[in-house]
């Protein structure tokens, strides 16, 4: 025989009990972000390389999948590439489409992106992204929708999670008052580390990354900000006295908190002065999710970003969005044992077949529980009655009907629940009860 | 400004609206899928080039997109290509995963494919397919099954269509009987193209293909049986009684077709002798479906195959599937305007923004309602109502809700029908009944 069929590296088959699962995670946060009136957009999988390279750094061009051109006319079509992520081709979309488009505009999407990256334990060369923006209005309203969508999609998948909340504003002003406005993004870059490399490293990095021994120094009080979220914000009142944008990101935060305890949301948030977020477009607040009861780092993060579609010749926009990290929050309702029992099959009964009268039989059975909409299986031929079962139970259908000569007389079927091994005659009403 | 950004040839946006109606789409067709027992399974949009190459057929090679590896070791690594059909890889899953699979094994899968076709209308180089198939079982209750699933979903959907169904050993024995046994390939695929370019055409090409003038004539009956189903099988009988293989096929038919009576398919439903399909892994039943009132081709088609895992090494597994058309199916709902008209928003109350005091009021009257599942947007700033009005027209959202200090101080919203215009006082209660 010839050697086993295989997939590329990094990629994955997802099979039924898997796809069950990631169609419960994504139908859950789909459900709520259409409860806040976003609505769903898909993109091409592949984008000209023009969209694509010099959006993610020189790290990330390298990364890009590309598309071989073939044909006769290959050398004069545009070059194309695979999604990197989903960002990148919103703002494309929203600038190509501008006209039709209804601002602010509320859209989540949901699609696989690629990147050729090493591939290694929980990271893929292909996975799914799953994002929610509001694009087109500069309101803090847009904040507190994600803030309650991530509320609301973690009490439904029964995570129990931190949500870190931070301002890029003021983060600017940090690097202002200690004297290094133009380290920003050396700044930022580096503190994003603080929780896996320590405060140590991290003054390293940013001696190296030519900060003065000034500026680090004056940075370390406000890396070690402790108290409750008011007492943060008043100290860095203080602090950020003589910084016009970092007094701008602080009443930005208060408004925001203020929003956030009105409607009584019930989660655990953090001001967490550490959280930077690696991308450089954010321009206000970010945000990152933590799940209290597993260590897997961030399973959803985001940001105000005031300038995505500038990049296509479409400035002054701004939007706030965040993306769940589907392959991560599978890991963890699978840790955690969340993930609900029923998901397997949606199949309630199993029609068992011994010949071709039962087999009719079962038939309109079927097709009277079908037009309940009741899930039915009917098994295809006559086997073996431990074959029949055995197929049930690898399916985790709950019931098997079985069909025999004093069942068809009696107009009733043997049900047997498969968890108990309990059997009992039934009516076709009685059935469409029990099920 | 720059240059407004474009995406690839033959490669699509899907906005909102578009979204909703596919999603429209998908999620009937599912729905059907589960009620049979079907689960659905993913596979990666990368194949191994091995995997893909010499499956299609020579022109189908040269339509693979090609992926460039790229990294120092790109030489080493295999060579990998966009999916091209669901089939071979699901061939490829079934081989590589059998021993996890319990059979008889039914599983369907939605996702996209890629085809470096020439761009033209209504052919698009990234398209959906919609496969459902079961292998693993010689039982013709999987052509029923399949039969059933087109009577469903195009019941649910509202589309009238006529369900074409041939088998290929029929067209082997017709083959046989003729005396050109080794042509049925040639005289399949070119009576496959009788509706599209008349009798004539195709016994030219038949010729051309190398079939003698008498073989050609002695298909000519075949080709013009007419009359009921029972009448054509009689016929056929008698043709093709020489033929062990052609008798095979019509004992097929009469058996399916006595399953279909049986179990009350309502179905308009046509035994056709011109049917071929192009696809020659077919060995059993083969199946098309068009729509009576749009003028469009197929919207569905499949059939058995005997040894579609033989490529991948694993011989005689016989399976069944059809494939439904998503965009064919679009089109079709879109000229006979059968989308159901509330698909646009989930949102059914806007509740406009005039001042903070009411925007703190609305957002506790949007928790509430978003607790009961109803979806709700709040405008995110103070604007001309005039703009917010608009706002809910673009997404086609039912009511607006008006708060001014009249409303606050009696605990009560203005709610707006957009509709009618129709103004009226409602509490809480009452908008959730109302909505």
């Amino acid at each position: 025989m010839a050697q086993k069929p295989s997939i590329p590296k990094g990629t994955r088959d997802f099979g039924q009990v898997e796809m069950a699962r990631r169609n419960y995670i994504f139908d859950t946060i789909k459900s709520v972000f259409c409860l806040y009136g976003f609505q769903q957009i898909e993109t091409p999988a592949m984008e000209n390389l023009s969209t694509l390279m010099g959006k993610y750094g020189e790290e990330g061009d390298k990364l890009l999948f590309r598309i071989q051109n073939s044909g006769e006319k290959a050398a004069l079509a545009p070059e194309k590439g695979l999604r990197y992520d989903l960002t990148v081709p919103f703002a494309r979309y929203v600038v190509q489409h501008r006209e039709e488009i209804s601002f602010p505009f509320k859209r989540f999407q949901i699609q696989p992106v690629w990147r050729a990256d090493r591939p290694q334990k929980g990271r893929y060369r292909e996975f799914y992204q799953c994002d929610v923006d509001v694009i087109g209005s500069n309101s803090l309203l847009g904040e507190l929708e994600l803030v309650q969508i991530v509320e609301e999609v973690y009490r439904r998948l029964g995570i129990r999670v931190c949500l870190h909340i931070n301002n890029r504003k003021i983060l600017a002003g940090i690097a202002e008052v200690i004297g290094a406005p133009d380290k920003i993004i050396d700044i930022t870059v580096a503190i994003d580390k603080l929780d896996k490399i320590g405060v140590e490293a991290v003054n390293a990095e940013l001696a190296e990354r030519g900060l003065s021994e000034k500026a680090v120094k004056a940075l370390q009080p406000i890396l070690n900000l402790a108290g409750t979220t008011a007492e943060k914000l008043t100290a860095l009142r203080t602090i950020l006295v003589n910084s016009e944008i970092g007094l701008k990101g602080v009443a930005e935060l208060e408004e925001l908190f203020g929003l956030i305890e009105a409607t009584g949301v019930q989660l655990n948030i953090e001001l967490d002065l550490c959280l930077a977020r690696g991308l450089n477009y954010y321009t206000g607040a970010i945000f990152e999710v933590k799940a209290l009861d597993a260590q897997i780092g961030s399973i959803t993060g985001g940001g105000r970003y005031d300038n995505l579609t500038g990049i296509f010749g479409m400035p002054d926009v701004s939007g706030v969005g965040i993306s769940f990290g589907a392959d991560r929050i599978y890991d963890v309702l699978t840790e955690l044992d969340l993930f609900p029992k029923e998901l397997q099959s949606a199949t309630r009964v199993l029609f068992a077949t011994f010949g071709d009268a039962e087999l009719h039989y079962a038939l309109g059975w079927a097709k009277a529980l079908r037009a309940q909409k009741i899930a039915v299986e009917v098994y295809p031929e006559p086997t073996k009655m431990k074959k029949q079962m055995g197929y049930a139970d690898a399916k985790q259908i709950p019931y098997v009907a079985i069909v025999g000569g004093d069942e068809m007389a009696q107009n009733k079927v043997m049900l047997k629940e498969m968890a108990s091994g309990e059997q009992k005659l039934a009516t076709l009403e009685e059935l469409c009860t029990i099920l």
